[in-house]
């Protein structure tokens, strides 16, 4: 094993079938697959979606936005409630590419109207059940207004209507799952109808990762904007989203200590590479523990989960197999809770090349990144 | 207010307060004040300890030694139980400073007589009840065998025992704290006197902020290591560390949208912003919200908190205050629940100039940082 420090490994040949997969599904589907780009924030990964047909992209912040713009992206969406004070930024970005913003009031479209200086897209932000950002379909007044001063401006473009489903990340049951996609599609389709008796809205855009994955075929939408697929993680993986098999990324970390009293090994890999991000089930933990080999990792040992971390350290608490394979010097490699945080945190994002992230990829083999 | 997007905000009169307050315990107490730079890991802010007349430092890794070694200072501690696979790297750092490594096994004292190329301190964890990394105290009998093994060789210097009370942070109570820290320095006292019958232990090292902030006086110890004391949190606050006002950082946040029915904010300010590091109290939460002013910020608003993070947004639970004083297109203060996760977050780290971050001071008043 080459790695010496945390490594974020990426396993390529996971991504690509994971971008496969979906890219396939929305095809068969006839839906457009807009992939959202915050999970990995990386120009280089973001070429593999090229090979799968993508061509447009979601990303989560202007500065994101320009990051990919420079990386040869033009057709990006900045699904994040419209920041009135990036409207500088914003306009350098809507005189290079097909910029599109999302509005959820009166005021933030009527501050566009006023003060976009390039055409842009735009969706109205619909809450189908998250209760995070977007209007209640119950208000329907509002949202009538604010189509209309998209309608109505010579610098918007009203590409329709957009939902996140973030609460399937609470569901219960993939069935759970499939019925909050629905009852979403339902409200964004009577929404559509209602509205068409006075405008167009050509897309319904929807696409959490839960749902997407698991819902076999998308039906009364037209766009899908799943992220996280990309990798998957555990949190992925609980909520039935994908097998363990699927998970693309792991973190390599060395064992810095063994408590054999306590069944305990300490790793270097803490909140600063696996991020804070926890899941109760089984306990409180952090993520899972992989043996790592040459290509790639193994399956979870049972019984072992990062129980703790704090900066830089993580503290495992490990199966008596794991005590007996495991001593100081050895790396294991953890499957993180949620794969954009601890993306994030390597910094993939708004670099030229993978800092601290070893690529793996069948044709090339190298230490071409650290 | 000139910020537009999410952007660390470091009160440079607060830190240099927090620093002096500090340096000043240390030196009327007679202990040496060895600062943990993983708090702020920025060389600018590292350079503002110099004028209270610190000259070492302790880091959490080897990287992050080597880039305060870049940036002129040449006593460093990694204060992180030695990582084997890092030989080389710590050869070239013991080549060019005072380089000081921790270690917990006899295993790894060994492998570092026989591995070591230029000399390095060493100090022994001990674990004085937080029970994440270090040796038992009852464990005298490998305590012994690893500090033989250091004397002996001459690669290594026996600076002495080290431990960190992490488990103050637990504690219910200031008094409790204190408590914590009299066990920890009893424990500390007891085995040098062990081991002064055959060995010298120069240095007793101890050092967590909350500890070193209430205690009044630091009395059986010889060093001291707190970090995070330099910006305090809301963690520090609800343990008794510090008042709110002493907090030095707060992260400017965007309003992009306001939900009046249920007195929610939402804020460009989320996981890769504030961590997800939350706390308990009154509610889990992931940082207090306070007015911005030109030069720092003011006190929280009662009964408002940040209730949920995702990637990119923050959900603000309101006071009818706050949503009467704020709206779309204003900035609004979060105090972090974690500063030291929140500075990494911003990549203070391993740039060489302050990134989406912004320092108060009196005498500078540029946009040099965006």
């Amino acid at each position: 094993m080459k790695f010496k420090r945390p490594t974020l490994l990426v396993d390529e040949i996971k991504c690509r079938k994971n971008i496969e997969k979906m890219a396939t599904k929305a095809k068969d589907s006839g839906v457009l697959f807009r992939p959202h780009f915050k999970t990995h924030q990386s120009a280089a990964i973001g070429d593999w979606f090229r090979d799968y047909g993508v061509e447009k992209i979601t990303v989560s912040s202007v500065v994101m936005a320009e990051y990919f713009a420079r990386n040869g992206w033009n057709d990006i969406l900045v699904s994040f409630p419209v920041n009135i004070l990036e409207i500088e930024a914003i306009n350098h970005l809507a005189a290079k590419v097909s910029l599109h913003l999302l509005v959820e009031s009166e005021f933030s479209a009527s501050f566009l109207a006023q003060n976009l200086s390039d055409k842009a897209g735009v969706y109205v932000k619909i809450d189908t059940g998250n209760h995070r950002t977007g209007l209640s379909p119950d208000n329907l007044s509002d949202i009538k207004k604010i189509v209309q001063i998209v309608s109505r401006s010579d610098k918007m473009t009203l590409n329709g209507l957009l939902a996140h489903d973030g609460h399937t990340y609470k569901a219960g049951s993939p069935e759970e799952i499939i019925e909050i996609h629905k009852h979403s599609v339902r409200i964004l389709s009577g929404l559509k109808s209602e509205l068409e008796k006075d405008f167009r809205i050509p897309v319904l855009s929807l696409g959490d990762t839960p749902s997407c994955s698991i819902v076999e075929r998308f039906e009364g939408i037209d766009e899908i904007r799943p992220g996280n697929f990309v990798f998957y993680d555990v949190m992925q993986y609980e909520l039935g989203a994908c097998f363990i098999q699927d998970i693309a990324v792991a973190v390599a970390c060395p064992v810095v200590a063994v408590h054999a009293q306590r069944n305990e090994i300490v790793i270097h890999g803490g909140a600063v590479h696996l991020s804070k991000e926890s899941l109760e089930r089984d306990g409180k933990h952090y993520g899972w523990v992989v043996p790592l080999s040459d290509r790639s990792w193994g399956l979870p040992y049972p019984d072992c989960y990062v129980a703790s971390v704090s900066q830089e350290h993580g503290l495992i608490k490990a199966s008596d197999q794991l005590m007996r394979n495991v001593g100081i010097g050895d790396m294991v490699g953890i499957l993180p809770v949620h794969s954009c945080l601890t993306a994030n945190l390597f910094r993939v994002s708004f670099v030229d090349k993978l800092y601290f992230c070893e690529v793996f990829n069948p044709k090339t083999n190298d230490d071409k990144n650290q």
